[in-house]
Parts: structure tokens; C-alpha cells; sequence
């Protein structure tokens, strides 16, 4: 396996435009459907249980988001999954603040039996899905990254899925091998759904791997990385976070397979 | 018919400020409000079946867009079109993504029952409800402003309404005439929800039309007008589309209606 | 009582970086988690009746907005203020066009009940919820500071709450004493959901103010302070209301204690 051409899926991404089906919540739709586009995919944000299975399989994947969840939408969640996983279409869970009510953890359980192909969340929202800690409060984490590393890849193996943890340094697990991504900056937790933008992103970027574990692995990475970049150039010239955002798409749309593959330092070892 | 003054629509409109009833999605509710509030115009976003008909006779226009829909907005949007209807409100229709679902494609079909003003989309959408090809996949088009001409024609006669095509070079037809709208920028697609932006935009200055045919078709042209020269002031200076949306509502809150009258180039034909 | 040092309550909102949990419109979501986030403060936004009860009692304080409020929606508002009034945990009532529909005004009938901390709305709203008048018309004012002063005391004496207005002056008052704050920009008015932004703000205040009137009152005051200081500061370099809205939120980030106390000033009066 080699992680050492990220860029090669950001080269797919933006000759595919894959289409990106989002059930994600009222905060984030804005910012993911901006990201989607600047990144070089197509967003469709659609939730209505009428015709999200007629949908999913147009789609290149599919990204949920449980944010601000209720039950049409979960009913909804629980549709799209299901199609995706029968379509073999890859979809990401993005679990929001799952620690906070058990009505989040329940619904979690049961999106999980649909087998996404990527879990993205905080430390804290990775424990809780592990059932180590609820340490949870809101969508902000309390917990390291660090802390979350054997809850990754326990959840990964569990689950037969990547888990992708976001923090100071990012890891992404498929249960066997951790891939650390250096980057970011101090002022993105300031800033408001940008981890659910990185959700969406990743399943763009998985809507253009195959099935090979190692692909799948390497085209997370390069999702994290793009953010990782974007949000070091964007942070450069920001005097605070309302200033971030505008560079932050803009080098997300400058970004070229090229950047990925000179500036990305990913870093691997094995699990155990 | 005379064009050469759309001007004084922007005028009418930044003079009396009128109240736009938007019944939209999700992704667009932020940045369609701003837009109106940016141009002059005063957005009211509601949905709640238990008053929308009675806003609606407030309102000096109502724009609907299907985006995010589910079966309580669609109530609620049969509920104000028909209200809108009643009190000769105008009404824009924005028929995102219909080509993708069946579901989409009913709703469509009922709302078209209440005589919207105008019925505003991208080549793939208008070609869709035009019952001529299913082509459209999520909001983007996979078709060309060109290819839509005809349908557009044929829907804005068979409806009796205006049709509005965005693209490289937009037209709008009633079925008679048909405008051309040149101007804009390559990174525009880039931005989510500008096309819904400019349904809503259109509703403001229908709201300051009067009935005659003419008049309406060029307060409509006059919306995709600021779009077209707001959208260029806006792309000389961006280096992305995150450096785009502020001097992008920048640019539509400084225009006037001079700079319509100056700027903007309707070209005008027969639809035979 | 003295107000002299408002700057104390944001130096404990930037300390304990208080957990908000917002129920407010579609249109406001992702610019009150931004300005909340800007601030110091730590947005929740979730509305599902499943947990709603569940989750007031881990927040520091409660927004309610009603906005693009349905039925639903409503249920869950008067679940969460329900549970906030029997926490004593401190919450915001925000009257989005209230006189608008008969819908809104028993909805807020209904919440007000729940006997929120503050009610925060422009002059049409608090008329409106004081029963003097019912002149709004969408989002926005058609009435001045100054014509609901009495109507603010008067509300604010009945509820037994307190009661903040917006415009070009704002007013803050328990019904004993009125404070004024003079700052912000005649530009904020063209950009959207700003005052729902102040709601959930000084719903972050109030989480750190302790339970003295004087002390809530403070808080109140020092949360307008915060949009009256960064409202000035972002409008010297705005060109219109898209380049007010990053600075604005740079502003917000950048705010200290000390700017609070040496540049606000505060004009508190008797109501009588």
C-alpha cells in the first residue's frame, strides 16, 4: 500500500465532479454545499423520505449528518443508508454531538447497521460510538485526539469501516493502519461546521476510490489533507475567523493534486 | 415594448422596499435574505401552514423554491401559490433539481396549477418541466441555456407565464419575446444558491411591476440584470469563489439604476 | 447597581466558554453558531422533542427564535422553555414578526409563560407583544426605539423579565431601570439575522451573569455593547453589507473586557 499520491483523487474528483447526496443538518448546509463546489464536486441536499431512494443511487455518495436531526429526518437517514448500502454506494456518518441524549446514541446504532464506509467525528463523539466515555457536550470536543486512537480503531474494526477522528493532528484508521494528518490551524474549532464540511468532502472523495481498502484509506486522507492545507493558507491572512472563511474556499478551490502530493505530509504506522 | 429602461425597476424597487415572501430551501434561506436585503427588498422566510396564507397578502411577491422540500413545505407551498393566486400576488416558481425525482416532478406539476409569474431555472430544469428530456442531475444543469431555448418558449406559452433559463447567457421568454441577458462570471456556478438568489430577486421586482406584459418582462430582466452586473464587479477582484460573495452582495447593494440603464445589454427577438 | 463594568461578563463568557443551546429560524442557524462561536461561546443547535428535555439542562442558557417556527418546532420551544423555567436555566425569547400572524402571537403567548430571561426584539415586535400596536410587517422594523419605550418597561414589568430593543439606539430595561447603547452601523439592518444573532449572544451573557438584576441587566447590556463595538469597527472598512459581515465576526473574536469598559458607554436611567 502506498499513501504516497493522495493527489491522484483530487485529480479524479475534480475530472468526475461526483455528485455528493447530503442529509446534513440546517447549520451546515450552506457552508458544505460551498465547500462541495469549491473543492470541485457537485452538492444535492435532499431529505424528503419520498424520494431519497430514488435518489442515493444517482448519487456518488452519500453524507449524513445527524446535527440537527428529528425523527422525519432520521426516518429519512435510515432510508438513504439503507439504499446506499444495497447500491453499494459509499456513504459517511458524521455523529454529531452523539454524546449529548440517548437519542442521538440510539440513532447512531441503528444508521451504523447500514455500514458506512467512513465515521468522522471529534474525539469525544468517537469515544462515546466506541461506548468507552460520553464526555461529550454540543458538537465541541472535550476530549484529545490522542485519547481517541484506540476508540478509532476499535470502532473501525468493529465496524469494518474507516474512522477518521478531527483535531489538532488528525488520524484516520481502517483498523489496521493509522494515517496521522498535520495541518489546520488554531482558529478552525472558531469557526462553525467546518468539520461537517469535511464529512461531505470525504464522501466526494470517496465517491471516486475503488474498493480497495488502501484506496479508500488513501482518498480520506486526502479529504482531511485538502482541509488541512486549505486551512493553513487560509489562515495565513485571517485576523479571526469571520476573515478565514472566504480564503479557506477559495484555496479549497485552488488546491491542485499537485499541492496534495508536494505539501502533505502523511504519516503511517500500524494499529497494534 | 420598449427594454431600454430596466433601471427604473431597481428604482421602483430600492424605493418601496418590498416585502418577498420566501418559501425556500435550506442551503439558499441565508444568502437568498441577504440578497434581497442587498438589492433593497425585504425578506420575510415562513412556512408554517397555520399562516402562510395569511402572510401572503402582506407580501408584494412570493418566491418558491422546491430545494429542500418535503411533504409539510409542499402543503404549505400549494397553500400560499394558491393564496398568491387568489390575491394576484406574483409568484416565482424555482423548480430545483426536478429532473431527479418523481416525486419533484408532481409537485412541480401542482404548483404550475396556481399560475406562478414566472418560472425560473437552468437549461436542464426548464427542459424537464417542459416534458421534453430528463437530464438534470442534483442543481447543476447538464444542459446548455441554448438547448432550453425552445422549451422555454413552448412552457411559457402552454403556462402563460414567464420562464427565465440562467446560464452562460441567460434568456427569458413570455412566449413571444425573448430576452437575452449577457454578463456574469465563470466562478458563479461555483457559489451554491445564486440561481435561487435570483428567483427571489426576481419576485422583489415583480412586486414593483405592473400587469402589463412588457413591464413584467422587464423588471424580470432587470433581476437577471443586477445578477449579471453584480456577478462581474464581484469576479474582477476574486481569486476564488470565497473571495467572490462579499463584493458580490457589495456590488448588488451599490447598484442603480443608471447603471442599469448603461450597463446592461437586453437583446431583444421574436420567439418565432 | 453599577454598569460600569460590562467588561467582566465577557471576560467570564471567553473563561467558561458557555454551552448555548439555540432553537432558532433556518435563516440564522450558521451566522448565530459563527457569532456565538466568535464570541467565546459554545453553539448547540438541536430542536427534536426527543431530546430537547434532555439537553436544557447541560447548556448554560437557551434561544428561542421563532422565525421559520411550524408546529413541531413549536412543540419542541415550549418543551425546552418549560424545562429551562423548572432548571432556572436563564433563556431568550426572540419574537421574529410577531405581528405578522395570529400564529406567532399565541405562540408567544404560550412561551412567554415559560417566563424567559429576556425578550429581545425590534420596536414593531415588543409593540406588538406588549399589545400596543401590531405594525411589523416581516423581520423587520417599521417602528422606532424610542415608540416602544414604553411599551419595553411595560412588558418588561408584566413578565417580570428582561426586555431589549433594537435599533439605531437600543434599549435595554427590568422595568425599573432603562440603559441605553449607542453604537452599531446603518448598514446592519441590510444584512440578515443579525438580531437573532444578539438573542442567542446574549443568551451567553445571561449564562454568566449571575442571578442579581443588576448583574443580568449588565450582562444584557454588554451583549448589545458587543454588536454595538463590532458593528462600528467592521463598518469603517465595509463597502457594503457583504464586506461587514467577516470583520464583524473578526471583531466579535477580537473583543476584550477592557474595550468593553472604556468604550462603551452606557446611559442607564430610571423607567419612571
Amino acid at each position: 500500500m502506498t499513501l504516497s499520491t493522495p493527489g491522484r483523487y483530487l485529480h479524479a474528483l475534480q475530472a468526475r465532479t461526483p455528485l455528493v447526496h447530503c442529509i446534513t443538518n440546517f447549520v451546515a448546509m450552506n457552508s458544505s454545499a460551498n465547500i462541495l463546489l469549491a473543492i470541485g464536486a457537485s452538492p444535492a441536499m435532499l431529505h424528503a423520505r419520498e424520494e431519497v431512494s430514488e435518489f442515493v443511487p444517482l448519487a456518488g455518495a452519500l453524507s449524513i449528518n445527524i446535527g440537527t436531526v428529528s425523527p422525519a429526518w432520521a426516518d429519512a437517514m435510515l432510508d438513504a443508508t439503507r439504499t446506499a448500502h444495497q447500491t453499494a454506494t459509499p456513504w459517511v456518518l458524521d455523529p454529531v454531538a452523539v454524546g449529548a441524549t440517548t437519542y442521538r446514541q440510539h440513532l447512531c446504532a441503528e444508521l451504523m447497521a447500514h455500514r458506512p464506509s467512513l465515521i468522522r467525528g471529534n474525539a469525544s463523539e468517537i469515544l462515546c460510538l466506541n461506548g468507552i466515555a460520553n464526555s461529550g457536550r454540543g458538537a465541541d470536543s472535550t476530549a484529545h485526539t490522542e485519547q481517541a486512537r484506540d476508540a478509532a480503531v476499535a470502532l473501525a474494526r468493529r465496524q469494518g469501516c474507516l474512522v477518521g477522528v478531527s483535531g489538532e493532528i488528525d488520524l484516520i484508521t481502517d483498523g489496521q493502519r493509522i494515517v496521522q494528518v498535520r495541518g489546520g490551524h488554531a482558529l478552525m474549532p472558531r469557526i462553525t461546521t467546518l468539520g461537517c464540511g469535511l464529512s461531505a468532502t470525504a464522501a466526494a472523495f470517496l465517491a471516486v476510490a475503488d474498493d480497495a481498502p488502501s484506496s479508500q484509506l488513501t482518498a480520506t486522507a486526502a479529504a482531511f489533507g485538502c482541509f488541512a492545507l486549505a486551512g493553513e493558507r487560509a489562515a495565513a491572512n485571517a485576523t479571526g475567523p469571520g476573515s478565514f472563511i472566504a480564503p479557506f474556499l477559495d484555496a479549497l478551490y485552488q488546491l491542485t493534486d499537485h499541492d496534495l502530493d508536494t505539501h502533505l505530509a502523511l504519516e503511517t504506522c500500524d494499529a497494534f
